[in-house]
């Protein structure tokens, strides 16, 4: 039980699309990941997925509009909703779902992190 | 489906030890909540509870010792461990936390919110 720090958490990688965890609880987790160009469109099966902008700004994606996104805004995506965040530049975001979430989710693909490191 | 400002959820109320509700996703709420003073010793006997900050400072005591938590920092509190927040002055913090946890837990009395609102 330590307090965890979110931008010394934050230097301690800077690689994009590679969420870092860097909390578990009631089965969920909270991690860190910074973004930077386009993702993958994908959607999350039977997750919940909420995204809190830590520093920077980018736009998620949906298929039928685009929800900008500034530092201290966040969004819930609801299980089922194909999405795609887009960053023009870097962004640090927290994450909180539930910790059997894929990155990718439906899609798959090279980006996929199937196993997030702690940090 | 829309997105959340911290900051304009906080500017809708003044009450202290008083939890708001800004989402729900995977049977979990986020919380906006305002501390100032000391709250009550409590433990939560199936929540774990994840305490963020967003604006200000204040203390987490433990029966064995104190974290003090600043902005951008979080703890995780795992159920059963007694914890009581103290804020010299007021904070602002962002809760994660099961769907069903009281404010005061294990300890109930006057300062329980039995169904805190939505903002």
């Amino acid at each position: 039980m330590h307090k965890i720090n979110l931008a010394e958490k934050l230097a301690l990688f800077s690689t994009h699309w590679d969420p870092k965890i860097v909390a578990e609880l009631n089965g969920q987790h909270v991690k860190l990941v910074k973004f930077r160009g386009e993702f993958v469109w994908h959607h999350h099966e039977h997750e919940d997925e909420l995204f809190l902008v830590v520093h920077g700004s980018f736009d998620m994606h949906f298929r039928d509009r685009v929800v900008p996104l500034r530092e201290g805004e966040m969004l819930v995506v609801p299980r089922g909703v194909e999405h795609r965040p887009v960053a023009d530049a870097e962004v640090s975001v927290l994450l909180f779902e539930p910790a059997a979430t894929l990155n990718t989710g439906s899609a798959g693909g090279d980006k996929t992190i199937a196993r997030p490191d702690w940090i």
